[in-house]
């Protein structure tokens, strides 16, 4: 069975992240969208709106699950028997970022490998931290999230 | 009439910011240097001083005006009729986070451009983030903002 | 008067060319699109194809002007009195072509400035070298190229 | 079936491609290691001497193949019924490069998606054209080859 | 005498760093390893521990001296007539960040050199931010220090 | 002795790479510039033109040479008893190039370490294309070379 973690703190989820999860949905038997908690973060949106919101998302696809979790990514991995992490890739920045944790991950767990995506064009700028500064200024992003996710409730 | 929105902390205004606004002066009929407040964000100098500084930089330019806002910048852009945002662009770090933002701005509000500039080579070291370290550190950063700002008063 | 020149080889012209002409003209009196010429390149399209293909893409705007010109672009600037060269910016590996290239003009030209857009998403994906692969393998690359573009006449 | 076309020139595969490769198949149902041939470019090894290095490689693993083709890679992708393309990805160089091709490809073909992968650290710094580069200086290159390929014969 | 300064937070020291100490020291008379006083920045290990560590870690070399500092880095460099600081450089991301800094260093003083060297490929992933995250989230990090930092103790 | 090796093709030799040099040298005995020849490339600057220009700009400086090897840097490295290699590094793009030669190079070589320096501010912009770039179209780069240079014989 292949089983994908796709971490992420999703504060909140978008369409981005809608489409990352989708595509890759083929690849594997099971994708678990994972909310990772740092209690040192502060978050904008609280933690069971942000996991309602990715669930009402994917209400649709039984193979999809959304958890929560505390520690290391790849030990979480290893609990609920995932060999895969998925991840999206925007820019050079990213990049650096995501290298550094996937080799890393890789030596503290050789058996899970991180499968990346890039997002399509239309929605390659878009980023939870812009988003965040949006609403922050009372602008609307409805735009940018899933139709299912109303940041203003 | 064509109007420009010069966003940013100013945190303080440097060399680099005065040369980027006297270089594309000349293409609009006025630029607005826009100090952005962020309630979350804190600041090394007050807003009052951040504004005279700029104001004082510019005493000889009438086009150049200097004002604050809060919310979103391309809302801002329309409550002064600016068609244009300015911005300076060092290095790629710098490309990845301005194009996010760019990009986004242009599906806010299709109406407004944004125009980049490169500083010059003698000032593309210049940032504000490093002279605030050089004045925590009691260092003389005189020679990286404009003359008329007094960093120590 | 305000004139820009946007240089370029256009081997072939793309729609994020045209974007980014006809997004930046309101901001000039005029812009010339230069072809430039280099004996040491190779090129897929004859340089009367390319010339008439852009004229063809702004017919119905008397002041955007093709023409070609051999030598620095910064003295082909100074022979049409041209204070502005228009880039466009799509990623990390141009920027720091672009901001060698820029640089150096400036020291070479100090009057003239570089002035940079980016593209629009749509658009970001976009490139010559990307065309003429597509052409060269007999795919049809029409979706990326002005419509007034027939690259297979 | 989940098919995945790793497109290259390959010239030659490298501990690299073959780390990518290994990594990737518990994904797919068949991976078809695709050597690109295009008319334009010099190769230093002949293509019958790369395919059959690659058939070493993985000759142990019947769902590898190895073909090559011309044309555009989706084109060959769809001839096979391949619905993933593969790719390593070690820099931010390559970032710029693959994805544009990923965003163009995606469009010229949206049922394809392109999954990227990174190399392990140790084999990060290996690429082809540093092991021709050493080829041809006279060096020894074995230890960034697969031990089925031996460079001199 | 040639002295270096090599100066960062050191939170914790790591396997990289002292590597780069390691290669670097043949090439200066003595190098000193200088933990930076931000008093606007947390840490997650005490000055003292993060000192004894780092000389632990270098007890059997004698040109290695550990100390701390406050205050701009170029005037800590004087005051202990060091005419050079190294620097590790990971990836692109560190190179924008340390270009600025080397830079302006080299306005402030200009006697002093700064000296870069790259991490071995396989410290390349290693850094303190991530391994503050594996401390954090309970995981075991030793092997990324070096022997004689016992970072639960 | 600490033999330093500054490999390049020098094509021609800029004011960035006599920087390097002149900054470089105190923290070794002697640096060997080592134009590499290499059979497939076309130069601009015919071999010995580079030679005399190079040793010329460092008539002053005994413990500067100038020589030219084939083959593998490492192997020249030996050949010479260098135990340095010495690199300028301007931007994102050269890293990523740098790191993969560097990289390799430790492991052909475990005994030769590569040291970087960056360019100071004025001559960051200056690289041996652009200024053959500007030489081929007429224009005038001797403001981009040692005194010592003349382009023009």
């Amino acid at each position: 069975m292949k089983i994908a973690v796709f971490p992420g703190s999703f504060d909140p989820f978008t369409k981005g992240h809608e489409s990352i999860v989708r595509r890759a949905l083929p690849l594997f038997d099971q994708i678990i969208i994972a909310i990772g908690i740092n209690a040192e973060k502060k978050y904008m949106f609280p933690l069971e709106k942000r996991e309602n919101w990715i669930r009402a998302t994917f209400a649709d696809l039984p193979n999809v699950r959304v958890e929560n979790y505390t520690g290391l990514t790849v030990n979480y991995c290893r609990s609920v028997k995932a060999n895969y992490i998925l991840r999206g890739l925007r820019n050079t920045v990213d990049l650096e970022f995501e290298k550094g944790i996937a080799q890393l991950n890789k030596t503290l767990a050789t058996e899970i490998e991180t499968v990346f995506m890039m997002p399509t064009l239309e929605l390659s700028a878009i980023n939870s931290t812009i988003i965040r500064d949006i609403v922050r200024n009372g602008g609307d992003a409805s735009a940018f999230v899933p139709s299912a996710i109303d940041l203003k409730n």
